[in-house]
């Protein structure tokens, strides 16, 4: 009689332990999945939960290579891991996923933003330099993204005239038209390994003006079903034209004339589909180990609407963190909060977020603004 | 700036490291809630989880005591615990829930009938004995119970004739009319210190004719408002009769003439209330953790119809487990398993349970139903 996946024997390896980790680790738990998790101190969200957590650098070649040979499907929860390592554990026989020539292309927006050019799909009008060039031609404000390193809004800025030039560091980048959008969408993909694919709904993504981080998730989001299969299909193209396995949260522009333009995208489980664990009927953390583990996949419909909001760090409060006004919240109806155990709070750092579930989008969208005014998180004095 | 239980100071204790402790870390992992753990072997399915894991008897002193100074709130997972320990860290100011008190009314099955006569809370017709007594003049046939000790079916015997009387052991126990019942209904209260209390929908619970453990759980029980509202009304006044804090899962029989008689309860996350991890907007173990730390409590209502089916292991079969179809069952649609991660099975044994949650209840019991073809816990050979 064999058994693959729910077998003792199986090992499911996890490279870094924040708190996309800590959420997949809700469902290997459920699944007695044994999972061994690396990151850099046991202070990680993801260490409690973990059968065996590694400390050490997922940079490190060597660190990667001596967890990545005890499993047998490796995956990750960020892009900035030792590719190479990932790279020789493929060869030697470890289901790696996202695979090493994934990260590679997607871990270099000028790279990214290229193999869209390549492979037809929609995306703002941009050109990559090996260096920020003065002589450029282009329409002021543009948008100057680093090809490499960026993360939560860090490495992009709007350029507005030529004196902001001088201000980049001088290394690969990109220019890219600002575009005059309607609504910033975003849409998970799942695909596992035997080829099989599905499309979460579409979601709608408010930022946070001065943070450059996304502040309320809507699921579904506020579009006509035309934009919503549109929004779906081209998701579908990226996913199928990287032949990636795994999650692939596609995050998208949707113009003022009503295109479709993909922004950039995230190999993994993402912030976008965080609602997902209250909202939907498989939530994106089981769905992406069933990918990687080559399981059927589950159904990405949604049971309820809901909203997500980000608990970020408040404004000049860094130090031991406390959630100011998490009792309160806790007595409004299909409101529920997520600690991800961070113990040190700092300006706009991801400590957590809150799910919003109602019958009525609109009406989620409400709570979540009273939710926000009602929950701060700050540091103890 | 206070914070009790959002703080890195607070503990919370669970005795029993079973799949009912392994279900509350859920959502301590998911509000990073430090929680302490005993059971008596790192085999436990809540060893994994826990922040500390006690390998200890909870049925020594002290053992519990050990364990119990060190929490802020302290909760069990099953009532086979030592009493007097909880007593005496409720003395001490550790805020134990269920109490002491509730918990040797409930344990003794003879108490916990008379306990409900004297409150005028419906239950069978019965007699409390210090030992079976042959001379009882009740019809036959009618259940015979132990008065401590049973737990899933054991300690329960249908009596046919005054010979099977013989069989019986010599301790105190309980003769009880046989009830002519339509269904077996249950219903979760949710009651915090601060006596604010909230029902869970009524449930209707299948039972295996052989192993006299629940086999389906359907949510909500396809019987009428009236029904539902007596049932719910019945349970919040046992679970105020018993002052208690926590979960209380009343089981009832509906009998042929539309009363509700009160069977048993369990003052604690109960397997009636699995399927509220998917079919909830509060999930049963959620909803026990705030009960116990005072928080006020969430929405009970369910946000999609759902069937729970209980994964135990196959008759002749002995071993390390196997749960073949488990792949197959993944590709249902609605349909989510949960494995406990206990090594070894024998026949009958909880190994887990599914949960299948759909719009429409009647197609969900049908799916149950395949669910319950498809997938076998075997031993490996």
């Amino acid at each position: 009689m064999e058994q693959t996946y729910f077998s003792s024997n199986f090992r499911l390896g996890i490279l870094g332990g924040g708190q996309l980790g800590k959420m997949m680790l809700y469902t290997t738990r459920k699944w007695d999945i044994q999972t061994y998790v690396m990151d850099d101190a046991e202070t990680a969200p993801a260490f409690e939960g973990s059968t065996v957590f590694f400390v050490g650098d997922i940079m490190n070649y060597d660190a990667v290579m001596e967890m990545g040979e005890q499993v047998d499907v490796l995956t990750i929860e960020i892009e900035n891991v030792n590719v190479q390592a990932l790279q020789d554990l493929e060869d030697k026989g470890i289901a790696v996923s996202p695979s090493a020539s994934v990260l590679n292309l997607i871990r270099n927006k000028s790279r990214q933003k290229e193999f869209y050019r390549s492979q037809n799909i929609p995306t703002s009008p941009f050109e990559t330099y090996d260096s920020p060039k003065k002589d450029h031609g282009r329409e002021f404000p543009f948008i100057w993204k680093s090809a490499e390193g960026g993360y939560d809004g860090k490495g992009v800025k709007v350029i507005r005239n030529q004196d902001d030039l001088k201000e980049l560091p001088e290394q690969p980048c990109l220019y890219e038209d600002m575009i005059d959008f309607d609504l910033e969408l975003a849409v998970i993909v799942a695909r596992n390994a035997s080829g099989e694919m599905k499309t979460y709904p579409v979601v709608e993504m408010e930022f946070h003006p001065e943070a450059n981080q996304v502040e309320y998730v809507l699921c579904p989001a506020r579009i006509s079903d035309d934009i919503s299969n549109k929004a779906r299909e081209v998701a579908l193209k990226v996913s199928e034209a990287f032949n990636h396995v795994g999650l692939l949260a596609v995050e998208m522009f949707l113009t003022k004339d009503g295109e479709i333009l993909v922004n950039e995208v995230a190999p993994r489980p993402h912030n976008s589909g965080h609602y997902s664990i209250e909202g939907s009927m498989t939530d994106q953390f089981e769905q992406h180990i069933r990918c990687v583990c080559n399981l059927p996949l589950g159904d990405t419909e949604s049971v309820i609407s809901s909203v997500m909001v980000n608990l970020v760090g408040e404004e000049n409060h860094t130090g031991d963190v406390i959630y100011d006004g998490i009792e309160e919240i806790l007595s409004m109806p299909g409101v529920t909060p997520h600690i991800y155990g961070k113990k040190q709070t700092r300006p706009f750092r991801k400590m957590g977020h809150v799910t919003i579930v109602n019958k009525d989008i609109n009406e989620a969208r409400k709570i979540a603004e009273e939710v926000k005014k009602k929950i701060r998180v700050i540091a103890a004095e």
